[in-house]
């Protein structure tokens, strides 16, 4: 099959031979979509080597311990534990210390014709959600899953760094909690996005007047000033949502966390079950984030395109 | 009066005139403690220029608000509010935007023979705790409010990070609420005081084989590589408790925080009266963490001790 692949420091559109099944379940990916962890694997995050990418919908062609999904289009969480720790005996394998994560960790991903998954991370899609957001399922679960790790109320002030994909999903999401959610970002045309929907923006070089005054902020920029400007908008005890991931150590002014006894707390996956129901109900579109498309085969440019300022969403077709 | 003061980057003892009351209590400074921070300071921390110190017991003098403590022995908590925010209404100047703070913020401190304090931020030291003793209950205020920001329960494993006065007091402070605590540090006389206690120490250079075991760490050793250390024995989700204040920035690898989870908590000063009831009761005995005695006139001599290798707390004496 065609596949994706970063192996030896060298990204490539490869033919390899299709997944074994095991005890797995077998999915034809219809569609993958384009994540910024993506493009920092291929600087070297994660040290991982293989097929990349994580954010897919497919069907299932075979499945020995869920037969009754064979033919349905799904969706994948994409940490797939040991089944045996406490983690994952609690029915989480975020954290399982033996996990594999799809594209991301000692597993193949997504930007390939098939993969796999355990049976046990597969989830419906419903026929309300087509192809494109289903795409978006593991962003928007990741964005949505800062609710489960911090309370949000309608009154909580909160301001959202980085007005990427990440920063607006997580914007769009917070704004089904809160009535106080403010984007702040450097491009006019991605701000417009969250103005859309009703939300207040401010620009980055704007946004000092509003230091001090948040409850809550979300660094979703994935840099040092990103960083620094979440600090410098919170409150005192205020709580800062740190959700992008990137390679190598950021420098930061660590005192200010002690002074003011600001939290900072680190978010990765969410789950996908809130998720589907919110793109379901039509609570949040995210059609417009969608910024290119190209065939698995053009993946090479797809992944140049996604790096590129102001590109937002670059959705993968296998077909 | 005598002072010891940092002014245009000089400290010295200073022969300055006694404190104006005002609205405030005046307290005849029997004892003071070299801190830290007020290393700090004389390296640039915080801005700050005046009468340094702020871990102090006296008597009060004068004070027109509340005459029944004229005569008493007192500890003072160091933050003085606005009397008028939200924050200050509820009780807990500590986080007023407009506060001052004892020989840290726009007021002068400890180590001088006078000082003035808002009366309400007076306790009354309690006949069963020394002039000594009562020095460290600013210091053991701060370690012990810990508790207010996490739950800590017999069963949390919790590694203090840094074996200078300050782990020292936040380990014995743990070790009231858990009984996994673990001390680790680089210097076994020191770690030797935490054993004296019954609480298991460990060596910096045999940690790395607890990392990833510990729900709760706390950051004590105001180092770049303290906090590479306590995010390292942290487990996915853990709580590190951040609580030395340090000038400058620090270089750290944040993409660990987001991939484990982590929460990392701010944390500055305690309130007073249980520290007060912990030393009174006997519960901590602080004693042998003094290092040096000093008479206020030698100040310099005493900060250029507190600063050496080895060397806890170190006391200033004004009679």
């Amino acid at each position: 099959m065609r596949a994706l692949k970063f192996a030896d420091d060298e990204l490539k559109i490869a033919e390899v031979s299709a997944p074994l099944v095991d005890n797995e379940a077998l999915i034809r990916v219809t569609k993958s979509g384009i994540c910024n962890t993506d493009l920092e694997i291929v600087r070297g995050y994660a040290g991982f080597s293989g097929i990349i990418g994580h954010e897919f919908v497919g069907v299932v062609e075979k499945s020995a311990a869920r037969p009754d999904l064979i033919g349905k289009r799904v969706v994948g969480e994409i940490n797939a534990g040991c089944g045996a720790c406490e983690k994952c005996r609690a029915g989480d394998a975020r954290h399982c210390p033996q996990r594999t994560v799809l594209g991301i960790l000692g597993r193949n991903g997504a930007h390939a014709e098939f993969l796999t998954l355990p049976a046990e991370n597969l989830l419906e899609v419903p026929a309300a959600i087509d192809d494109e957001q289903a795409v978006f399922v593991e962003p928007l679960a990741a964005a949505f899953g800062i609710t489960e790790q911090i309370a949000i109320a309608p009154q909580t002030s909160v301001a959202v760094v980085g007005d990427g994909k990440l920063g607006l999903l997580c914007t769009m999401c917070l704004a089904l909690e809160s009535e106080n959610v403010v984007l702040i970002g450097k491009h006019r045309e991605k701000l417009l996005l969250a103005e859309k929907r009703g939300i207040e923006t401010v620009l980055l070089e704007d946004a000092a007047r509003l230091n001090r005054s948040f409850d809550v902020t979300v660094e979703a920029s994935g840099s040092e000033s990103g960083f620094a400007t979440a600090l410098d908008l919170l409150k005192p005890r205020g709580k800062m949502i740190l959700k992008s991931t990137f390679q190598g150590r950021a420098n930061l002014e660590m005192w200010r966390v002690v002074v003011d006894e600001i939290s900072i707390i680190g978010s990765r996956c969410g789950r996908f079950a809130p998720a589907l129901e919110i793109l379901a109900s039509g609570k949040i579109n995210v059609s417009d984030l969608v910024s290119e498309r190209f065939h698995l085969s053009d993946g090479i440019e797809a992944m140049r395109s996604a790096a590129e300022k102001g590109v937002l969403k670059v959705i993968l077709s296998m077909d």
